[in-house]
This record gives C-alpha cells, sequence and structure tokens, in this order.
C-alpha cells in the first residue's frame, strides 16, 4: 500500500505533528467508523453530505440515489472531499484558547468516479453490508435490478489526503498549570442500545446484530 | 425567527418528506450537537473540514486558528455549506436496498463572514465557552489578545438550507415482510466516560464536568 501524496491541499498545515500519510494510519482510521462527509462543487458553491461509506483497499466507496443532486451532478467523475471524523473526547483546559477535542480523522481528496459496471456495484453493495453486518447479505431478500439502477455507487482512490488527530491531556501555557479551575478529558463513546425489532419478524429469523458485534464500526456495547 | 428559504439548492429532493424548513427545527438539531463539518471552495476544489460550532440567534458561529488554510481563504466572506449530522440509530431491512440510518441533519448555505470587531470576536468566544460548559467562562484564565489575535472567528446566518430525519423502522416492500431475516433499529447514542483531570489540577478546583451535564451537547451518561 502506497502512502499518500503530500500536496499543497493535503499536507496538514496547523499543529503539522498531528497529521500522519502513512496508508496505514489513514486506513486504520476509515475502518473505524461508517459515517463520512462529502463535499462536492456545484456551479461554484460548496455542498457538504453526510453519508455511509466503506474502504475496500485502496479505494473508498459510497452510495446513494441515483436521483440525488449530488451523485447526478458527478458526470463520469467529479471532485470530491471525503472527511471521516471519529470525536474521542472533551479537553478542558485552563484558559478557553487550549480547550480542544480529542479526535481521529481523514481527509481525502481526488476524483470521484460512478461504478458504471453492474457487476462491480453488487459486489460493491454486498462488500458495503457485509463490512457493516458481517454475514447478512446472504440472508437478505436477494437485490434486483430496479434497485441496482436505483443506487449510484462511487469510488474515490485513497491518494491523496491526510489522516490527523489529537490525543491526551490539555496542553496549557507553563504559566497556567496552577490556575484553580479543572483540567482533563472527558472521554466520548458511541453506543448501542438494545435492538428493536420492527414487530414483523418471523420468531428464530436469524440475523438480529449482536451489540457487541459492532466494534468494528467504532460502535461500543453500553 | 425566519423560517429558511427553500431554494434550488436546499431544497430537499430526495424523500422530501424528510425535509423539514421551519427555525425551530433546524435550530433544535443544531443545539443538539456541537460538531459540524463546514465546506469550503478553494480554488475550484471542495475541502470539507470538521469542527465545533456554536449557535446564536440567528447565526451559527465556528472559529479556527487564524492561520489555516481554509480562514485564511476567506477574505471578507465566502460561500460555505455548513452540514451538523447526529447519528441516531442503524436500520436493518429484509433488503439491502431499504437498509438505512435514523438521523437528524441539517445543512445551511451561505456567506460565512469573518468577525473582526475584537469585542464582537470575544464575546463570541464567551458564548461558544458557555454554550459548551455553562459557568467555565468566569473560571479560565482569561483570554488575552494574542489569543483573540490568533483566532479566527466566523458567522453565517441560518437563512438558507433545511433540516432532514429520518426516524423509526424499517419501511420494507410490502412482499419482503415474510422473509425470515430480522429487521429493526439499534439505537445509537454518544456517551461520556468519566472526566479524568490531567494530574495538574490544584484540590478543591472547580469546573469538573459533571458526565450528566452534558446532554445540551447530545451527550449522555455512559
Amino acid at each position: 500500500m502506497t502512502d499518500l501524496a503530500k500536496t499543497e491541499r493535503s499536507r496538514v498545515k496547523r499543529l503539522h505533528e498531528r497529521g500522519r500519510y502513512d496508508f496505514e494510519s489513514v486506513a486504520r482510521i476509515l475502518d473505524s467508523g461508517f459515517i463520512c462527509h462529502v463535499g462536492y462543487v456545484i456551479d461554484g458553491r460548496p455542498y457538504v453530505t453526510p453519508t455511509s461509506y466503506w474502504r475496500e483497499g485502496e479505494h473508498v466507496y459510497w452510495h446513494g440515489s441515483s436521483a440525488s443532486r449530488m451523485l447526478r451532478s458527478a458526470q463520469d467523475e467529479t471532485d470530491a472531499c471525503l472527511t471521516v471524523s471519529l470525536i474521542d473526547g472533551l479537553v478542558l483546559a485552563r484558559s478557553a484558547f487550549h480547550h480542544s477535542i480529542n479526535y481521529s480523522s481523514v481527509m481525502l481528496f481526488g476524483k470521484a468516479v460512478k461504478v458504471e459496471d453492474p457487476d462491480h456495484k453488487l459486489q460493491a453493495l454486498e462488500n458495503f453490508v457485509e463490512r457493516m453486518y458481517p454475514g447478512r447479505w446472504a440472508q437478505l431478500r436477494p437485490a434486483n435490478a430496479q434497485e441496482l439502477k436505483a443506487t449510484t455507487v462511487m469510488a474515490m482512490a485513497i491518494e491523496e489526503g491526510a489522516a490527523k488527530m489529537r490525543t491526551g491531556n490539555p496542553v496549557d501555557d507553563d504559566e497556567d498549570y496552577g490556575w484553580p479551575v479543572w483540567a482533563g478529558v472527558v472521554p466520548l463513546r458511541t453506543v448501542a442500545g438494545v435492538p428493536a425489532d420492527d414487530g414483523r419478524v418471523p420468531a428464530d429469523a436469524p440475523g438480529q446484530p449482536a451489540v457487541a458485534g459492532l466494534r468494528h464500526l467504532g460502535i461500543d456495547p453500553a
């Protein structure tokens, strides 16, 4: 796996010691979440859309309705910025200035390309379901041609971008450490509650997700 | 409070029954989170940056380093799209196609304007700290001129945009309801763990956040 290109737009300029460009760091963060924010430019103006994503090797994928404005605007390919942000904690310092957030993030730049080949598209959607809920694809009512047509799948190579992270305690000015205020970190996690079926599930139907089985999505049991 | 303009770019086209344009719905969602993703266009290409935000009346604010690429690129004002996404649950359906996420989101479009007036800027930063941690501003070492200079505060009017949300059970095709697979919702929450001081806090120093006191940020006790 190739490390990411450190370009003018991807180089972490602010607090550059927080930046990482190696593929493993980027992939580890991508593989710890499932919601990204994708930025597009339409008529010169920015749009930011939250959506699910998944990684396959050196590409990220996301999908949406073929009728969506964002995905329609992508003809063959379109400039995109895909950002994943995982929030780990609140950082309370002794001055307002040094308050912060602990996080891991990835910002990827590139050309978003529509996956046109039906076999590739179907395989990508299977990978998506399996990434979210391992073993589920085979349990589902099979996808049909109409659904496949109604779904647009976008792919972007993981080539240009950066990971960025902050961990640990507040970093206050030396002279502030005696200041009489609490300072430290409040850790944050995403947790799953008890799965609730919709009341129309046949007895003994398989596929109820185990709450402890969502850790790969960055979701802990409550 | 004026409802939001339903324009060509803000109108929710896909699943439009999920869209809301009234100010109260938008404000309620904005006031339930603290992380947004801001999209800018620089040299014709999109950038999406995660950051904290806060609302004051009919404006949203965010801040960053005055040295940041994003904020430097904003001369007097710049087109921005600010998106807030609160993830409430995983929705598992009987077909891959009807899987979904329960969420509340707001997408705002407008001109991001730098807050230049020092008094306004200081007041905005106080509001930010107080929004996150009520009562904390007065406990902190006061902000100084250098910090204020190093901080850029951006404001955008809440005028154009939309809220969008999905709640409840999967909506499957009628003929799929007998399919033998579990279907329903896994609720998700953000929770705070035990605050950990940094080991340099004077005894009896005030200001330790109560875990139960973060609900206004969309954070529950573990």
